[in-house]
């Protein structure tokens, strides 16, 4: 925890970026997702798109073993049932037992107090890799805030970058906090993300398919914060590129879908806003 | 039941359906969908696109203490479980204590012994406000029809009126009977909605989403015989836009949601056919 | 099992797969899916898309009845629960004793011991009409491989050819096993179908809406042969016309639909490829 100890060893500057999306694609992780079931389709496409290999292995049978072989994994609390959950805990087990990077997607937390304890259950596991959620969640997550009535904010970004300092370090994480500028931190350094589009918030998942994208980033980068950089990155600038060419957030949400296929490393670095 | 409490309090001319969406857009209502899971993601879309916030928070544990905050809860009976069906119970009680209005949409009633008695047994909490169907499971839900097959409806909406009237004044809620036209009924009162497109019938969830909306708007206007009036309004008028830029039921589905979030009340209030 | 009887008495030839497409338009069967929570919407559109008429009842109370009354059953391993595994044996067992066709898509078996086990008992109640997977799976089924790690295949179809003859002559099915080429076995003829675009690997539920696709033909089509023929010509020349007005895998699901829906049988037999 010395200062020295804080310094980048990976330098998250915009070729960093590029690079790990090259790395990512020459890969093609495959990246175990328990999720909620009205983002599994978008989250799948957007795997997809981008290079990676889904697989929704959710049921508490497989969970587990599956976990032990993916390169990644991601557990989203927005629709949880008794059976995921199960699910849950053996995939985040066997990920933990395996040193497989996990990134939890702490969705509605705080607001609801079963999936709350959920969450505080699995962390005992093992800490997950990154931590990704909106103001709200976050602000929750670490004992602040309420969490908001439903999937949407209430809070900006800027507000919880302080309880998002704190979480990462007390689960030694990435925290990466959404909002117009994405802040994503591990406890000591910060890059704000400045890309996006203000259609990410009107296509279901928007969110919940970046927690998916974090974690094939993290299956292919050593650095975790830079894993979240270059997955927030590479999801906000193909959203800006998609919006150039759609009339509202339906055409939106499917050039998206083209744009995460078709950007390239050197197009990624020329467009992020690092801050 | 005498004559005068069967004159509209609210008059269900074209603007105040215009008005209704501006209402509605103005509250941003959260509506809690208890759905089916091939309909999710694009009911959530279409909430999200037309300017609500939608959330699926279906699980036993969570759904009743959910309802009791959310502003409107839609009950779609298209693929339940016995899960899913225990989250429906917890939502309707607590939507009844709070006075929050609910929306059931019986998909497939009649047909199928166990989903109908789910039925009856969701109604013994309270009425809901509003009742939203195809004509055959409307004419099942009265105790008239079989329910058809599948999702596809083998009657004509003005085959379903009386019994969708009888339903209307027996359970004390609005019911609505989908068709190439629109039969919207509070037991007394018709309206009739002329506007829509035959690729709402190709896309999956056309009509389950407009229960949703459905919901968005009762939650935000005080006659339910105009929410469910504006809520189909809004839906078919914005079909018969998206339908003008479209090739087929893909990109229809598509540009509709693009149309849900560019439509403004005073376009609704000029294209809407109420008879 | 003598010569004459592996004669074909539905020619195989691209006008028979044309008919074929007329046929099951002209009845629209009633397609009931018990399929992954991933691709449900995605399977739901391309039937209604295509002329056919989807119902994904998925519950045990249910799921055995409606399989009674269905005219095809599609049964897919993507993401088994408990609950929908009961409903499989429902409808597989409800479907044996009404004759009707059912198409198994046994995603992920071999590299998953619990779902090779449901799928070894739900073959207890009947045969199958049709298996559909990519080779790794094919493979996994007939045991002579993994079954690869997720959905995506690592072996290429012609690898994956004598051991789909030999699963297909031992339950007396037809095997199509997907890839570049679709290769359609009955255990003595072979069809090859060398339509398609590389993009449908990019579509979460590419090939889980032909299993659904073929169960489709398969209610409408007296040779089975010819069903997985019809509707993997469909699919896969839908795909190449789709492509064309495409620009990455997201506006090519979108105009796939759309081409699904347009397509004729006369269009179907001047593009379609058999070998």
């Amino acid at each position: 925890m010395s200062a020295p100890s804080s310094v980048p060893t990976v330098p998250l500057d915009a070729a960093a970026v590029g690079e790990a999306l090259a790395a990512m694609r020459g890969h093609a992780p495959l990246v175990q997702c328990l999720t909620n079931v009205v983002v599994a389709q978008w989250t799948a496409n957007v795997l997809l798109a981008v290079g990676a290999s889904p697989s929704m292995v959710d049921n508490p049978e497989e969970a587990g073993p599956f976990a032990a072989v993916a390169d990644g994994v991601l557990v989203n609390l927005g629709t949880p049932q008794e059976a995921t959950v199960a699910a849950m805990h053996g995939a985040v087990s066997a990920a933990a037992a395996a040193g497989t990077p996990w990134v939890l997607d702490p969705v509605g937390v705080g607001g609801l107090a079963w999936r709350s304890r959920v969450v505080v259950d699995l962390l005992a596991h093992a800490s997950p890799a990154l931590v990704r959620g909106n103001p709200s969640e976050i602000l929750a997550f670490a004992g602040g805030g309420s969490g908001g009535r439903g999937p949407e904010s209430v809070d900006a970004a800027e507000d919880a970058l302080d309880a998002g300092r704190a979480l990462a370090r007390e689960h030694g994480t990435i925290v990466a906090v959404s909002g117009e500028v994405d802040h994503l931190t591990d406890g000591t350094r910060l890059v704000r993300v400045a890309n996006g589009h203000r259609w990410l918030t009107q296509v279901t998942g928007g969110g919940c398919a970046l927690g998916a994208l974090m974690a094939a980033f993290a299956a292919t980068t050593d650095d975790p914060l830079l894993a979240a950089t270059a997955a927030t990155a590479t999801y906000t600038v193909a959203a800006e590129v998609a919006a150039e060419r759609a009339a509202g957030p339906g055409s939106f949400a499917v050039a998206l879908l083209d744009s995460l296929a078709t950007l390239n490393p050197q197009e990624l670095t020329e467009k992020v806003v690092l801050r």
